[in-house]
């Protein structure tokens, strides 16, 4: 069963500052899951996670990770912008971008970030945008095919626009090398939001060996391996979550049997997880404001897909509690949804649920990773503000809500709009 | 075949000023179009298109379809601000909302809107939080089941969460009689996009009959008939477009056999295009900046989902041309991306195209509603600027582009970004 992390004495205090909706975060559950990541890779010494700034680009929130010892993993111009911000630099930034314009590889350069080339024509790309190759570099492999994991296909890389083919990382590391690159590390994703504590050491497994077979080959160092996201967490109650530790020892085990005898024992492992490091650790806070009856039963949120866009755009489970009807019997079904005029603005379709009134404050779990962060403004509406549940039971506004001067602050051309 | 707007040199023109990605509007096709649909309809005296704000929130734009004799369809509060703002005001306004807070019906209120109820307990709730129930009012209609069109089912409204049921409507027309309203409006969204001309011939009898049946139970005057959104516009080069002229003979047939022998002769027919009006008069104008061959062949744009999601959200379709090589054959196959790390953001999978080259610039069609205004800001990318091509050639910005300073705005209370 699904516990929310803040209960409704709290929450009641924040709303006094805060109206709903807004997404809350939760420093202690935040802490606590990044130690353990780190515990379970703690046989590796140069083990570091980079954590993917997209799925919560929220200074408040990277600055904890950062206390943990994380580096961000970047993906544009403004991600670059706020690691830089918060202070990350160098080898703390891995930027994994694709369809790169200079800028992006200049700015990225200039702060240092470890580049993943995602193509092989940005190998000469970069040399002509920043000047130079750095001397270390990571490669994004695409082996094609199908990705299969204990008899699952989790993902089809081979429809994938991501990353480079066996042989172009050969050619490319040869090319890299001959331009000055020292270092090389590899990266790959293969599959997102994977619930299999044998998605990771498979996926280890295959670049251990492509990393042995490339330093055989080019007789160059592989320094890191970089296996990127794809651990999930359980969004659904009756989900097992994953176990980092059998995850992080799955990976020690290939390791071992690959890297080491190979002598790429040195090597470092890095991760870019978001959704694993953040989504359970935020939840969207809205207030019932609506109920109707049809020919089905509505519960109206002042939430809507603009606040969290994954279950309209994917179809996305996400669990719902009502603050202070933990314990009440979940008798009633409901559609519960948001005020946008598109019919996919439901946060849940026949969900059980206990009798729900006007007024009441729901918790949407699982909302910390791609929730903030994938908001448009649909029907104008306006983004929501972002509050930190601390470890000591204070809060603190991150990002405050979006105003109307926000939202039309690009139609200043116009001069139609005056909020001074 | 699809033909572009708009000709390479005057992109050429435009670029020199403001780089790609940017969406760009034809004025001359707007007007045209809006004038046709008048033209079909003008029939009926009190005819009036209420323009679905929420298709393109743009004043530039609104302000064009203003000229032309429409009003606006609105559904949150910052639609309000913006068709106030454009200088609509009492009847040019439709306030079509769905779990409404209290400020959204008091600022229609204030603006002297037709508010369209979306539901029975609205009743109560506008007049509690307005005071009073206003002479013309609107009520929504959802006759439940499956909505059949010349044996197609167009959509389910027994499973959208909007209007009413017919009880309700009744039980609400004369709730709302008695609070003090004289002249009633319907209104009904049964089908999103379709293609049929009979698509609104069908909900016109069909709404025609609920308001002669609600006329004779209630003896309430219905002045107006709302047939909304719905038809839509053919985004593949291989489908018919609607014949608007045949669709406006088919409603006026439905009219003068159902409404004008029951006494209803006078009612207004009011529709909510957004698509049908500005969908193909916009498009989205981008600069190929990658080419990549591994499994398939890619072409990357600057452009990303970023600037259009209906590709990643609902896997649509939009019509892609290379300018300047119209003419050429289209014998390479593309997967045509953004630079989002989302393997969704494609433009275009498997799509036959004339050979591209890194520089040319290509024209996404069809993306002049519900294009700009679905953009998000994934991936920290930014929304891109909107230019109105005028009917005599020259060009004006009418939003610009977001900068960072815009995507950190909320961010100011962090202390982290100066850009002043």
């Amino acid at each position: 069963m699904k516990r929310p992390f803040v209960t409704l004495d709290k929450i009641r205090e924040i709303i006094k500052e805060h109206p709903t909706p807004f997404h809350i975060y939760d420093e202690a559950g935040i802490r606590k899951n990044a130690r353990a990541l780190l515990d379970a890779f703690s046989w590796n010494k140069g083990f570091r996670e980079y954590f993917a700034v997209k799925a919560t680009p929220t200074p408040g929130i990277l600055k904890i990770l950062q206390e943990e010892g994380c580096g961000v993993d970047c993906s544009s111009y403004t991600e670059l912008m706020l690691a830089e911000a918060c202070g990350f630099s160098g080898s703390d930034i891995m930027f994994s971008s694709n369809v790169t314009p200079p800028e992006e590889y200049q700015y990225a350069d200039r702060l240092g970030a470890i580049i993943n080339l995602d193509d092989f024509t940005h190998i000469d790309f970069l040399e002509k945008v920043t000047g130079h190759i750095p001397e270390t570099i990571c490669l994004r492999y695409n082996p094609g095919g199908d990705f299969v994991v204990t008899n699952e296909i989790m993902d089809t890389p081979a429809q994938a626009k991501y990353g480079m083919t066996y042989n172009q990382l050969e050619e490319g590391i040869l090319k890299l090398s001959a331009m000055g690159a020292k270092n090389f590390g590899l990266h790959a994703f293969l599959a997102s939001n994977t619930l299999s504590n044998d998605y990771y050491p498979t996926l280890a497994r295959l670049m251990f060996e492509t990393a042995v077979s490339l330093h055989e080959k080019t007789g160059q160092n592989i320094t890191f391996i970089n296996l990127s996201g794809g651990i999930g967490i359980p969004y659904r109650p009756d989900q097992k979550p994953n176990d980092i530790y059998a995850i992080g020892e799955g990976v020690r085990k290939a390791f071992e049997e690959i890297m080491v005898p190979a002598g790429l024992g040195n090597a470092a492992i890095f991760t870019e997880l978001g959704r694993y490091m953040l989504a359970p650790f935020g939840c969207l806070v809205s207030t019932v404001i609506h109920k109707k009856h049809i020919y089905k039963e509505y519960v109206g949120l002042d939430a809507c897909a603009v606040n969290l866009l994954r279950p309209a755009m994917y179809g996305a489970y996400h669990h719902i509690t009502v603050l202070g009807k933990e314990e009440e019997p979940c008798d009633h079904m409901y559609d519960v949804t948001g005020s946008l005029c598109e019919n996919n603005d439901k946060f849940a379709i026949d969900r059980m649920l206990p009798k729900i009134d006007i007024g009441d404050i729901v918790v949407i779990h699982d909302t910390g990773a791609h929730g903030f962060s994938m908001g448009y403004n649909y029907n104008g509406k306006l983004r929501s503000a972002e509050i930190l549940l601390r470890e000591d039971g204070s809060w603190e506004l991150i990002r405050r809500a979006e105003t109307p001067k926000d939202y039309f602050a690009c139609l200043d051309v116009t001069g139609l709009f005056n909020f001074e």
